[in-house]
């Protein structure tokens, strides 16, 4: 449901009698962001396509922002979250698996031996994400991911995952919508284990949810129609994947992008390539007391000098954790 | 942008003033539709749904509703609107393909024999659409298919084809849309054949259209980031792939679904099988004088009776187009 005072800058705005830039005014609106390069950069851009008369101005059906989310609007250290489910469901679903005893990577993950588990490599990680994320009804799964997401901690700060996503990303997120923006996700993560979650947690509603997929196959169960999810890849939606994800999605070009990693690098690229006024961001993860701090030699969230130099080149915005933003997470606002 | 009356709505709504269905009255917004059972299951159903405290309320953020194109929304007699862009296309494209004029079907077609072209079968079809929908980047597909929406001529009623578009259909998406629904195109027809004009003609923005689809590729041109289409299908959005498609693009069931042939079967039982109220409507092409009649000897929109057994049997409201509409095309219109 509309705040009153969203629907107040509606009206006004429809009225033609104030700019939603005057009334939703950065200062009370990006409380978390410290006054420096990147918040500039973001308030001016949001200034520019939303004032009317401006050249820039650009019509609110067309303020498509997309959000990577793993780095950007949530933590992805030690290991994307979604592995850390992915390995709970095995003990979850091992009494179902007998045969797991004696079959890799999964005995080497019920013994807790998970140095094992990851000398598999992709290969190992992909057969578990496979035999917990298949096999299922797309209603069971949704269940699974929700009670999961409501009880599993971060094995470091003990929190819910959900609670280590980033306030100032959080103020952003909020901060564009009141500006006409409709806000994407685009993430390498799984689709469906993301719907279950981001309305509550970032008020983005499924459907503007894109991501990595397995095939569903539809089909009748005691008289009443189910998805099932199949161990079979559909959609990588990393790279080069998420230009042709949002095209398939959002079927528009987004006019602001934000990313964390090289896997961004096109979703980035292919925002700038379009007309008009845009906005290209990198969080760069650069705190190590408050969050983390990786960049070009981490396999999780690779920031690479390429992609740093070519944010220099390109006239990207690199948010610095450690300088742009006054608290990272919402638990540790004072 | 929101009129005023609608802005209205939303403002009195949350304030808990009155109930949308009581300010939009179905009187003056589907002034098309005759008062019969079909307008009568409609309007009973959306207040159900949007009366707060009703045991059948449904929250806007649920309000799902999804409409097939061709046959429902718009005409597909006597073929699909889709099939008419790629045979002008293959006009157009011939003096770029000289190894048509000894290559079937494109030889036929080409002399205006579309009896040959049609005895070549789906295959030939198939043929005919990869050649004119794959080997260019998005943004130049979207523009042919711009320019020729704008200017292509319906061969019997010689009117454009987005003025062949149901009038009454046109009400109701107004009217769910006023009603806080969220109205979305799943379309057995190619997503980006259909994103350039929906939202003029229907008012439904590009991500809110689902379709079937080739393959996209991202690469640079000319230091420009371009998506290449593939002549390779992606996905077929049809019978089973409907509900597929819903569960892909949107990640939440829809509580109303229109359609009109046994394409739609899945998708309304689908939209059934969810809890709560639910609406599936099929429209009935039985109007020879003022459209087509046609059904289940029909090629294009094949409406079986075994689906109209089960429309029967499962409680699917049937729309007699020329029982309950006043008129068909807005053209018509007085």
């Amino acid at each position: 449901m509309r705040t009153i005072r969203q629907l107040s800058i509606i009206l006004l705005t429809a009225l033609g009698l104030a700019s939603v830039t005057a009334i939703v005014g950065a200062q009370d609106t990006l409380p978390s962001w410290n006054d420096g390069a990147a918040k500039k950069a973001i308030v001016t851009f949001v200034a520019e396509v939303t004032t009317k008369g401006s050249t820039n101005y650009i019509p609110p059906a067309e303020r498509i922002a997309t959000f990577d989310n793993d780095g950007t609007l949530w933590a992805e250290q030690p290991m994307y979250f979604q592995f850390f489910f992915g390995l709970d469901q095995v003990r979850v679903l091992a009494p179902q698996h007998p045969e797991w005893k004696n079959k890799e990577p999964f005995a080497s993950l019920l013994r807790g031996d998970m140095k094992s588990v990851f000398a598999g490599g992709e290969r190992a990680l992909m057969e578990i994400m496979m035999a917990t994320h298949a096999g299922m009804t797309t209603a069971e799964f949704e269940q699974t991911v929700k009670d999961w997401i409501a009880t599993a901690k971060h094995p470091k700060t003990g929190r819910l995952y959900t609670e280590m996503v980033y306030q100032p990303m959080l103020e952003l997120l909020a901060y564009l919508r009141a500006n006409g923006f409709k806000t994407f996700i685009v993430s390498g993560g799984g689709i469906e284990f993301m719907r279950p979650w981001t309305e509550a947690v970032y008020g983005i509603p499924p459907e503007q949810v894109i991501g990595s997929s397995i095939k569903t196959k539809y089909e009748m169960r005691d008289g009443k129609p189910v998805l099932v999810r199949l161990p079979e890849l559909n959609f990588i939606d990393d790279k080069t994947g998420k230009p042709v994800g949002i095209n398939s999605y959002v079927g528009r070009r987004p006019i602001a992008a934000f990313g964390n990693s090289d896997g961004d690098w096109q979703m980035l690229e292919w925002t700038q390539g379009g007309a008009g006024a845009r906005l290209m961001t990198l969080v760069h993860h650069d705190d190590a007391e408050r969050e983390w701090a990786y960049g070009a030699q981490s396999k999780i969230g690779t920031f690479s000098d390429a992609l740093m130099a070519q944010a220099k080149k390109s006239g990207w915005v690199v948010i610095s954790m450690k300088n742009d933003w006054k608290v990272i997470f919402p638990f540790k606002r004072k």
